[in-house]
């Protein structure tokens, strides 16, 4: 395996911090209140460092990051052109209100809206993916005098209230009180197909008639908004097939309806274009981001507007804001990371490396292993669907659960040195975008090893 | 005026900036997207740079800033240490997910509870406000086990969707669907009683006599939580008159309903001492929290638990998180400011600027100017009280607008080279918590004239 050029801590350094990262772990369990978990049930793993692909556990073990984290660190830990940028920035001003004019801001939102596709020419910053997606909704909501949202189950779409609500995921329901506004359908995901089709043409086709049939019978004209992930991230990593989002464009027209693509995982290099809606020629009215947008260096999320609905509020209020809209520290971390994956090639590596290397490579091991139900993905972006039986297509954990088969398997990966990324039955494959070859093959090695775990609970 | 050690911008570096800042207004209008505004009607200031308690404006005029731009730079603008600690932190490890530990986080929460009242001693961390004050109810909720969540008028919650339902000011209107869950009640408030009071007992014992209507007719059993701010911030510094907080505690005690003190503003030494709900002997069951607890250097909010709500959520998960929650960078910058702040006295220089500069000062130019109704505030958190008529009260512009007079008086402040925070009839001396006695000194002259130009507006 190669090391690039990426810094490693030194014996010394590690030691030093094994030490900080035990207090840390006691003020932790003490002090910290986790998300989304019981919290006297945790066994949290510490973080001493972390470089490009790689981070270090508590104990000092280099582990390969194919979880990128949240799928943030698009550009990898710790990239000496982002860390120079934050601490120049901190020299210079750290923070200033939404209303005043400041540099970083600009520049970042100039950035973005090159990259974005159509005439979405405005960016309203936030701090994350959640207040991206209730703004994004609002302005629909406003613009359309509407207030229903259609979005997918399987998907994810955020932890405030009104963005849980939109999640079809199980996270929704211990907070669902009836997801007032909210109605959810199905999108097109050919394994487990729910319009009982036998390929990607027809899974398409039924998938969009039935969007269709629910907008008829919800009522066109109640419809502020059709919201989706472009390639749905935490639900599955499940590419559109053909014609889908195209479909999904003429709906919206057909009605008035707002489209909005949450590009918050799947946005900025994570599948091999600067947006996933990219590979169609789709042109959606809202774009919202975060994650890659900074690779996480700092919070920063944002929804880019298009012309027609940012004249909406040329004239009236927009009615929404918070406190660190467009924050000097995050923008400028921005344009940062935006400037490196564009002089460093980082989506054409991502592009490249899906369909050469961490593609075939998944395909090879679906192959040999029983276990694996199905991979799927592009770019840097791979699921493997792991199941119990690849007739019956049981997963090997119930959908929104956990099981002792995955547990075995995701620690047979840690073991190994490899940190993915899990959900239910899956295993998420999701390293930086500037991933190289041998880091990649070092991944699918110890994913091989886990894999052969995986296939002693197989039927 | 004296200047302290702050290092000022030298004029060759001023000039550079003004040349950037140009652009910077440039791509400003063309790409970014304002909070709370019509877009097109827009002319926003450029801030070039600021240091300590001054920001330079976009023509390379210094102005005192006494907005401490969304009232978050407690500890003022680029305190060298905390810029010091963010560059360091970035240089380490900018960021991890939630689920792992981490040193910066872990020793945030430890400072944090060592400063909140009673047994609030674990900490989940957000991005900001709005989001702290969602997942707060959310845990109200499911603690509870009931849904409806009782706020003031006069009051500002956040952004999102449950948050700005929360609001009591007019920014809510345009997102209002009904408001589910959420019922509004009128906190003290003597300068414009709803309460037919003649003094501050009076008052405090006839708002609490008026809540405790609201939860009879509302039905104890089906609320969740009464959510104040104890100064309520934007909407008009309202120190609560003796007793009130604590009747709120003894009626939430009563029906086992949560209290919920929104510090997001008020908190981390803003009122002079390090929570607002600290100068009464009342411990609520959580407490939101942002802005000052990094001075806003870095996107950060949080919410204090107390050991019951947090026993909930022991075997039991917690539905709800977010990618950013216990940010390193931004907790490293919260434990740089929290110690600087404990270190440097700067919470006692704000109780002492108050009652012994600010306060006194303002009280003076109150008795000369009959456009000031009434000042208000402790700490360093004053509103001044603009009427058109000081026996009606008619305030110089509306609830929920603005008016040409009160341009004029911003325009005077601004010309004399003040930046207050401004809303509605009111100006907010709201300086950083390190502001010195000169400081305030020359802020308080630049009022006076300024004042003079309302005074030719009264009756
Ligand atoms: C598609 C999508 N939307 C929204 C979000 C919410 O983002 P955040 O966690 O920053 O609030 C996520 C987070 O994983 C996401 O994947
Ligand atoms: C009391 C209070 N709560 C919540 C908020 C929302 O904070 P944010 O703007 O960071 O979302 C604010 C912001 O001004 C506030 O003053």
């Amino acid at each position: 395996m190669d090391t690039d050029n990426t810094p490693f801590p030194t014996e010394a350094a590690l030691d030093a911090a094994r030490e900080s990262g035990r207090r840390a772990y006691e003020l932790d369990r003490a002090h910290v209140f986790h998300s989304w978990s019981a919290q006297a049930q945790l066994k949290p793993m510490t973080i001493l460092g972390a470089a490009g692909s790689y981070v270090w556990d508590g104990d000092g073990n280099r582990l390969l990051d194919f979880s990128s984290q949240m799928v943030n660190t698009n550009i990898g830990h710790q990239h000496p052109k982002v860390v120079a940028a934050i601490a120049e920035q901190a020299n210079k001003l750290c923070t200033v209100a939404p209303a005043h004019v400041n540099d970083a801001r600009s520049e970042a939102a100039r950035l973005i809206t090159e990259r974005t596709p159509g005439d979405l020419d405005k960016i309203f910053f936030t701090n994350g993916g959640a207040d991206a997606v209730e703004h994004a909704v609002r302005m629909a909501r406003l613009h359309t005098g509407r207030r229903k949202v259609l979005t997918r189950f399987r998907s994810y779409h955020g932890g405030t209230d009104t963005a849980i609500n939109m999640t079809g995921d199980p996270r929704r329901w211990p907070n669902d009180y009836g997801a007032a506004g909210v109605v959810h359908f199905f999108g097109p995901f050919l394994y487990r197909t729910e319009f009982h089709s036998t390929d990607q043409q027809q899974e398409s086709e039924r998938a969009l008639a039935h969007l269709e049939s629910v907008v008829a019978m919800e009522g066109p004209q109640t419809i502020a908004a059709i919201v989706l992930e472009p390639v749905p991230g935490t639900a599955g990593i499940m590419v559109p097939p053909p014609g889908y989002l195209e479909g999904v464009r003429a709906l919206c027209d057909r009605h008035g309806i707002v489209m909005i693509a949450d590009e918050v995982m799947a946005g900025f290099g994570r599948t091999g274009k600067w947006f996933s809606i990219n590979h169609s020629g789709v042109t959606p009215d809202l774009i919202t981001f975060a994650k890659g947008v900074n690779s996480g260096y700092v919070p920063l999320g944002g929804v880019a507007i298009n012309g027609e609905i940012a004249a909406t509020f040329a004239d009236r209020p927009y009615p929404g804001g918070l406190t660190y809209s467009g924050h000097p520290l995050a923008t400028a971390a921005a344009v940062a990371t935006i400037n490196a994956m564009t002089d460093e090639g980082i989506v054409d590596n991502a592009a490249r490396i899906g369909a050469e290397v961490l593609g075939p490579g998944l395909e090879k091991l679906a192959e040999f292993h029983p276990s694996v139900g199905e991979v799927r993905g592009v770019g840097v972006f791979w699921a493997v669907e792991l199941v119990k039986n690849p007739h019956t297509r049981e997963p090997l954990a119930p959908y929104g659960g956990s099981s002792a088969a995955m547990s075995e398997v995701l620690g047979a990966c840690k073991k190994g040195g490899l940190l993915p990324f899990a959900n239910f039955n899956r295993i998420h494959m999701v390293p930086p975008c500037n991933v190289s070859d041998s880091e990649v093959a070092a991944g699918l090695e110890i994913l091989d090893s886990a894999l052969a775990v995986a296939d002693t609970f197989v039927d």
